[in-house]
């Protein structure tokens, strides 16, 4: 069960994945480098959208905007094909061009027909500003990180303070990648729908934990609150269309603010998704493509998946990270270590049992 | 203050103004004009933008679609030109033409040059479908209505089951229009942000009051949940441009979320901000117009109190509206009605004491 | 052939179809209502998508805003959804909500399910300003207009200064409904596209047709120009989805700019374009919904045919229409006049010959 | 005066600027590198948008995706702030990652608070794929040849097969680099706006040189026509906002559509305009900003000017590029060549004097 069913009993929502990560959409696989040195404590985080070559055979995707002051690349072809046909790589705002550099280098190496018998790829490279903990003018992300990241890639993977999640400061606590899962019954068919998020995003005093408003309680006696940003990132073997893709990327801010943000001026938060069915041959064979997609009056219940993973993707990437020391010397402390810092009462204990924390 | 202040001691959130309308904001006025008769549950809000007339002197505008299940009509020459050259009528969806016809007849009557030595006029007409309660094929909307909704308004109004919230169903309980302000000092002046919503949305599950899960409590006990829409209103005297005008609207949703929706595949979800700083004559002088904005980095408090006032404004539509008697002769119950039947508790006496249900 | 392939001999763009007019396509109806009297030259303009009922079985469709200045309604739905459910109606812009009342009123005798057993319907109105021309305060169109239309609407349908084409004035010139249809095989497959346009846009002086600068020679002899807006409607059998008909919306600015036009600031110009191919039920049976759509791959042949008849249809408006003596009594020359002034010349007299003129 | 007013004698668009570039533009400054070797012919463009530092006082700014079959980064946070605070790279499409590294090492440069005591940069790269003529699986541009063409920049440059535009092909010719400028006389200031493309775009048999379809006498003889894209920066002293900056944007399209093409599938077209009046503090005073625009009711003779710059930018870009020898060994001929091989007629010969080709 997912976080909110554990703590509420909530009915509503549907159960999760074996995993309770995105990896249980299955061809979906994470994996993780992380950078450490004087300074440095940022990462790459790779994403594979399927067990095959993407590029060969591109999956339906959709990305939204929520706020964009970020610097995330390769939406706009997205929006214009809606098909993804690269991995997606996260890391840090100021590494995404030497990250995106590595993916074309690796995209080369996969597909010897790119840039020569065919057209270019398009790669995706999205980002979160880690400078408060990380020296990220050092520009440390190296090609070598982002084939480390891709290599490592497969369907157990962690969350919490690792890869692209390293440096990140979420709710002014420590952040990082998060994710879980929903599984779905509809249309006769039981379906997958994965969230992964790297969440650098809200203030303190606005945390809201399940519910409960954590921040409220926590804010006076933390450092003053960050914003930053957060990349949300959707996967389903549910059949749907790039349309439709985009109208569950639509309903991700609706699972940001359960956690009790309002998405500040400063916030890069960028939604994208992407479907493993219905896959897209980059060489047609002069027919029609074929395609089966859920009707839009189903979409209900697997809106209802996108907001609830979201928001236990966040609160999950709060729950695994641990306390950082960053480049100021300054701890960013984690959620387990702040909670300690409170009065107990029966729900705060509540909140520890049900996420040992 | 505002509800989560009294209720929660809030202090991040701006104190309200002195009605805690939308009417607040110098120059803004509402008037309703409610329709009864057999099966009809229905009418017009209409909402001024400005105390002058709106087509010689438009105001900065922006509107932002969060789920475009929905018929409003006006938005594509705002998303253009960033201007509101009328009043907003809001009223049921079949109604919408009718409406915008005796909009369209209003602004004939006070503009003598549009369509003769100037060019047209674009009226703004934002709907919700009240099917469930009035016989929406009745096309009960006359363009007396809309005169009487027009000429009745000032700054004083009814919320919750009056003039388009008439027969509107919020989470599954009585809804309707629900309104709400913030005083913000912000580059050295003082101003208001006012918000007014039309509620017709959400399944009674999923009520959440000041962050209390009171559908959950509801939920079992009352009819089958519904679906519809909102429409939200931003009125404010802050001078803002019409893009950050529409960074305000895209912060809608977020107040939606804070009481527990996650729109819906039929949800018809519009949120549309204009500002009575910085007028645009219609008839401009040949020179440059100036204006002045707040910066961006500056944003931060005006978008909470979006969010702020938006999720008061919907909760304030559920504390006013009445049990409503529907077409098919079955209630819609209200708020007060429902938590009666609530086993009593501390946090729910809290929550009626301080909402006087 | 069209326009440009008998005056040049083109042999890249595609044959057209039998009528060379947007109800080549099956299913595709259309049908004018005239209004005439004291300073009135204005009509309704029906066109029918399909020969069945749209709301039961809804057609992709998108709509793409070249400049917005302008007052169509009902575009936000198909944004969402990607699909059209009703007749799309053009007339002239203060007649939009009458003409978009009626059409409700239709719908709802077609359909006794709405609003009643199903949700609303998302009605389609386009409009341009004949206010140079007709009365436009008179808000002559009346609901029996609009059923008149609907009534005529067949396969064979007149172009020029006829139904919501009436009073429009294109490049200074009368202008109206123009239509241009070609055949494209593809995929294995015969198809047809078609375009319908209503033209009321364009300074004389910029008027290029069929590639020659007719504007230029003619600009010093005419009234001055007028500037206007433009509504393009594309129909086809093509299985495309909303997304690539959405891409075909935004190749009809081309299609304008070869024309010479270059869409002023009060020009309201909007694309809208739906296939008969793919149709969605709206009440679905729990299954999901099969598909089969061209590849991106191979739209360029689709392209090339939208810019082509896009360009024909504007130009057929300009043959077609007739001379009128609008409401300030002064004429709006055609084209076929305006050309007897010129000094002839052998391009002239080809022009003329080609066309009828 | 401009190619068309030189054909033509067009007495409908501004005079061009006195050096007929985007470098008229006080502040704007272009430089190129060249990069050639073993089946290289490839290279980076820069475009200044101002004498003194973007990131401190920012420009308004707007981008407009006509095709986004392209990998240009950087425009989602134009999008949403309104602003450019970078130089603009033109460059291969696999080269824009690391071209993208190299200009925010550029910014890190120049800015020490970057990333350290104030947030991250926005870093704009637009591309093209010149993969026809080039290798451009070698992924050979290096930072040293974007911080050459930052150092060349300045205001007179080249045009032609330079910078960006070494490899690109327009029209199956040789294309690149071009520019054009008009001077603006309006609400009682003198203006310029300024053009620059970079071109890859178009099939043969389309090409249209000022209104003559040179494309279609051509086209037997030529290669088989190539299909690309085109990147399109408009720079002006205009005083205008974001809004109306993209409301110029989305003018390019008709530019393009006058040179004869038609936007195909696999096309990534990108316009981005700026302004270098009104700018924006990084560091804001707290007080308001202070702006002064142009009304929107005078933009006509802009976008005019807008159309008429695209074109005449595009046939520079062809007029000044030479025949090229790319990496499978076969010549890309430019449009000089091309036209020796067509039988004169007055109206070449014509051409070939006005554009002493």
């Amino acid at each position: 069960m997912g976080l909110r069913q554990r703590l509420w009993g909530d009915v509503s929502a549907s159960p999760t994945g074996p995993r309770n990560l995105i990896t249980d959409v299955p061809g979906v696989a994470v994996g993780h480098c992380d950078i450490r040195g004087e300074g440095l404590y940022t990462g790459v985080t790779a994403v594979l959208p399927c067990a095959d070559n993407p590029f060969l055979h591109k999956l339906p995707a959709a990305a939204h905007v929520i706020n964009g002051f970020g610097k995330s690349c390769g939406l706009v072809q997205i929006a214009e094909l809606g098909t993804l046909e690269s991995p997606i790589l996260l890391t840090n705002t100021l590494s995404v061009p030497m990250a995106g550099h590595a993916l074309v280098e690796h995209m080369l190496v996969q597909n010897p027909d790119i840039g020569d018998k065919t057209g270019t790829v398009n790669t995706v490279v999205m980002e979160c500003n880690d400078g408060g903990i990380s020296d990220i003018r050092a520009l440390s992300v190296q090609p070598g990180h982002v084939r480390a990241a891709l290599e490592a890639a497969g369907p157990d993977f962690e969350e919490g303070a690792v890869g692209a999640g390293s440096g990140m400061t979420c709710y002014g606590l420590k952040g990082g990648i998060g994710s879980a899962s929903r599984v779905l019954d509809l249309a006769g068919g039981r379906y997958t729908l994965g969230c992964l998020v790297l969440t650098n995003f809200g203030f303190l005093g606005d945390l809201t934990f399940c519910g409960v408003h954590l921040g409220e309680r926590l804010a006076a006696r933390s450092r003053e609150a960050e914003q930053g940003s957060i990349i949300l990132l959707l996967a389903t073997d549910l059949p749907l269309s790039d349309r439709q893709l985009g109208r569950l990327c639509r309903r991700a801010s609706m699972g940001i603010a359960r956690t009790g943000a309002f998405t500040g001026n400063g916030s890069g938060e960028i939604a994208l998704a992407f479907s493993t069915a219905n896959r897209i041959p980059h060489y047609d064979d002069g027919g029609l493509q074929r395609a089966a997609h859920l009707p839009d009056s189903r979409l209900d219940p697997v809106f209802r998946a996108v907001v609830s993973s979201v928001e236990e993707s966040i609160l999950s990437s709060l729950c695994h990270a641990e306390t950082v020391v960053g480049r100021s010397g300054k701890p960013t402390r984690c959620l387990r270590e702040a909670l300690r810092e409170l009065r107990p009462d029966p729900q705060l204990e509540a909140l520890r049992e049900a996420f040992a924390l």
